[in-house]
């Protein structure tokens, strides 16, 4: 894992998943008696804490009690259809590999039959059922596994679904209901290698079904990392940040997966499509490669990726900004960009989500809660700081000791410009190291029956203020049109910058207590948003993809010319429909 | 221009280009009586200057003695075969537009009938005969018109060429010997007006046959520049750089022109191929508009693009380092790459090109020979450079005061390391001004029997020097097996620093004096060049693209299954193959 600081030191560590949440199984909130909450497990530098804070901060947030004893339990038995089951390729499947590289085990059926999406997928193989559920999973071990398998579905007619870190939440691994073939899940994990490090170049050859965590341990070995750091790392896998056309949270010092990956091996059933030898930026004609990014699933399997590597900064650095209010923080980030120093990672977080973070803290100890004391003086008291306005920015910067002193030094001087003043390295610190902790909140919510889902959009940045508005508005209207109980939390924060705009990323929740069939509630208001997300001035994803959850917003963003083109691509790479998971321009009713 | 530095003040600039050589006619390189040259005109930093060494140093590195006598004149009366009428598609044409919007005058024929390829193109229609010259050139001036000419081309089976600014390299506008449809050639150059300016979000919707120098001169009245500096720039429009995947000097600063578009606009006889809404970075699946960079004229007409624009730098400040060899040049190019200091543009160039840059200084005055002497004292006395090893980098630095300073700090330290010592910011800023000039350099010579071309190619680090000394044995190699006079011109510069590598941009020229089809045996000798330097590690091209030049690599380069991808994409968007050029992929032998 890239960042250290989110493992405990001397914790026993077992990657072992739950089957449908977020995460693995060491890892979850518990509430105690007292109604103060506890990470479970040693993973996280958030294990162990005793948040106190965090139950009153989302009851005030969603204005409803929550009921700690009415739990909503998973099904223990989930219901799976009877596999469809193609004789031949079965038989052929057999011939061709030893049993241990497939499964039609009914538990792995479902666990590769859906990604995170929460109302669509997650909520609906916990509580309810999955409309479809894949035949068998089958795991290739190299290449040529790969090779053979899609030859055998194109000789069989049987329907593949690349499966990698299955943490997708545009519902690009819900399976077609309609698909009468047989469906088997290509699950990648097991291509799991660096094949080779290129020190010299910066470069590697690696296996695309590495998740990112093994990724970044594999590197830091060497003295490297490839600096891709999205929110699933630990579990999402380099074929699926290609797949989805992924962001990291550092990209603004690496690069996202465009920038980072030099070379796609995708086998289609039409053949290996990829660049003979890799390379530094080219002038070759029309690059099929370059639409391999965010191919979702459509076209083939992702086998391997030439991706740059940097060594592992000389310095890195946290820290945080706290601005009077969320417009200051954005035209901060404004003229940073324009003045080409942007730390390596730099999010902004509204005032919801900025007292979330105190949410998350533990009991203080005396010392502590001098020094938040002696904080919230300065801020409040000398700043004139409202503390329902106040923002923050959370910083890491990366780089050689002379790069970081000098973007340090700009980013202090141009943020005092706009109100903000510095938070301290360890809030900083907090904030990244939240990140992947958090990522529960939603699975241990749910057994109170509360739904919260996250959404994404990029931005011009004159658009940015409109589009918060916009889906703060929305929010609380579809909220009243449901009646629904308490009210929306909605929050948005700003997690990567550009040149002509940004990505926000909303965190949305609900009680869905007494709501009959909240996950189509859900679902409806999260189509009503991303159509107002799209109204303002948004875009229909900057790095969750389209899959089949935004599929219907495709005519507003490409012209019928260039959606006609992907489906002729589609049409010559794949004539028989082996990749027939259906997302995007594919995705039907 | 963005380079104002080059124009001279009150010079009277009348932008009228040579039908076939490269430039403008108020700008050509002349021998006076005493065998010194001058360069016309007032439109270049250079031009007025007197040039003593220059022939001399011709001589020396050709080792032949050039007869100024003996002038190679271009045919007065060239010869264009009949056009070919489509009857049809001339009346329907003359129904839709008027007359001042197309032309069968032989001369614009011609004109449009070649790029700048020297032997290919340029030698054959100066001194022999193209094999096919276009029937017709048609003058779109709104997007309208391109579509309708492309729906009349599709009624009426007619072939249609784009063509930007005529500065192609790679035989990409050399127009099919087998084509027995009528050719019109598209020129987009009356499309030029910048749309709309985007000032806060930093974009600027433009029309695609604008020139580079009228984009940078619209921009600049604005306050703003779009930071893409090929050599071509004067020249070059916007579309030439998306079809031919284009890169600029300052690339570091302002990206490549994949960086700078974000959004394309394309007429296919499909359909307009484009994202409805401009947008920064975004997760919409497979994007067909990543396949125009690099379409080569093969798919459609490029009229719109959205680019992002960049305020007027704070500061602008040129250096330069001198290296005792170009290794150590190599080596400094790799740290600064490393430690994230890199000048919007850094550019290496070997021994014999940085004496080049001294073949062109004007007589001294006794102010500049003193100086000269003290810097050569310098240089090769306390310094201990051999002068026969020298390498020199120039460099531009752009940004907020802050940036600039920081930048020039760190790279005079780092170049320090690799014996680097400062070489001044004025021969840093002569080494930019001379870009533009020296590209006429090529047509003088050719009056004289000396061909010229330049190769660039893209190549890891450690291959720099492998893929550099290849090609110097093969070029000699080559210049024995062919009998020539003399000895060849081979000269390596870096002009763009990657993560993983660079682009070496060659200089390549020899005397063809009493060689019989020198043109023939040059396109023999450059191709077994490019075999060499793919041999050595090398790639197809960085940015003049495939065109027919380099078709025979493409094999080399992309695996056949993508190769196919790329033919059955052309099929769905131009199932007739109007865009008949026939480049890439498509070419033909």
């Amino acid at each position: 894992m890239a960042d250290k600081s989110l493992d405990r030191v001397g914790a026993a560590v077992s990657d072992t998943r739950y089957d449908h949440k977020w995460g693995f199984t060491d890892t979850c909130f518990v509430v105690n008696p007292d109604r103060s909450v506890t990470v479970t497990g040693g993973r996280y530098a958030l294990s162990g804490t005793e948040m106190p804070g965090f139950i009153p901060f989302v009851e005030e947030m969603l204005d409803v009690r929550l009921d700690l004893d009415d739990v909503k339990r998973e099904c223990e038995d989930k219901p799976a259809p009877e596999p469809v089951v193609n004789q031949a390729f079965c038989r052929a499947l057999a011939q061709t590999f030893p049993a241990s590289q497939y499964t039609s085990d009914r538990r792995q059926r479902l666990i590769h039959s859906h990604g995170q999406t929460t109302a669509d997928e997650v909520y609906k193989v916990l509580y309810g059922r999955l409309e479809r559920v894949a035949d068998l999973v089958f795991y290739p071990e190299s290449e040529e596994d790969a090779v053979k398998v899609v030859a055998l579905a194109q000789a069989h007619d049987v329907c593949l679904v690349p499966y990698g870190g299955g943490t997708s939440v545009s519902c690009a691994l819900k399976l077609p209901a309609g698909e009468t073939r047989m469906i088997v899940a290509i699950d990648m994990r097991r291509l799991n290698r660096i094949e080779w490090i290129d020190k010299e170049n910066f470069r590697a050859g690696v296996q695309a079904g590495i998740t990112g965590k093994q990724l970044e341990a594999a590197l830091e070995k060497e003295g490297f990392t490839a600096g891709h750091e999205p929110d699933s790392l630990e579990l999402s896998t380099l074929g699926g940040w290609i797949a989805t056309n992924a962001s990291g949270m550092k990209k603004n010092r690496y690069g996202n997966i465009e920038d980072i990956v030099e070379n796609v091996t995708m086998i289609t059933p039409q053949g290996t499509v990829e660049q003979l030898v890799s390379m530094p930026r080219l002038s070759m004609g029309m690059r099929p490669q370059h639409l391999l990014f965010g191919s979702e699933g459509n076209l083939g399997l992702i086998t391997r990726a030439v991706i740059k590597i940097y060594r592992l900064p000389e310095v890195k650095k946290y820290g945080s900004l706290v601005f009077p209010n969320f417009k200051a923080g954005v035209d901060c980030l404004y003229e940073l960009t324009r003045a080409g120093v942007l730390p390596a990672s730099i999010r902004l977080l509204d005032n919801v989500q900025f007292r979330f973070g105190s949410a998350l803290k533990p009991r203080p100890t005396t010392m502590e809660a001098l020094v938040a004391q002696l904080q919230k003086f300065f801020l409040l008291r000398v700043k004139g700081f409202d503390p329902h306005e106040i923002s923050a920015a959370t910083i890491v910067m990366e780089g050689t000791a002379a790069e970081v002193a000098y973007q340090e030094k700009q980013v202090y001087r141009i943020a005092q410009k706009y109100g903000g003043i510095a938070g301290g390295a360890g809030n900083g610190r907090r904030g990244y190291m939240l990140t992947y902790a958090i990522a529960y909140i939603r699975d241990f919510l749910a057994d109170y029956h509360v739904l919260g889902e996250t959404y994404e959009t990029t931005v011009p940045w004159s658009k940015v203020l409109d589009v918060c508005n916009a889906i703060a508005q929305k929010v609380d209207e579809q909220h009243r049109a449901y009646n629904l109980p308490g009210r929306p939390y909605i929050s948005p924060r700003i997690t990567q910058v550009y040149h002509t705009g940004v990505c926000i990323y909303f965190t949305h929740g609900f009680c869905a207590k007494g709501v009959e069939q909240p996950e189509e509630v859900f679902s409806a208001i999260e189509r009503s948003l991303r159509q107002s997300i799209l109204d303002a001035g948004g875009s229909i994803s900057h790095h969750h993809g389209v899959g089949k959850l935004r599929r219907d917003f495709m005519p507003q963003t490409l012209s019928p010319a260039a959606i006609q083109m992907i489906k002729e691509l589609k049409q010559s790479a794949d004539p028989q429909n082996v990749f027939g998971i259906g997302n995007n321009v594919f995705a039907k009713k």
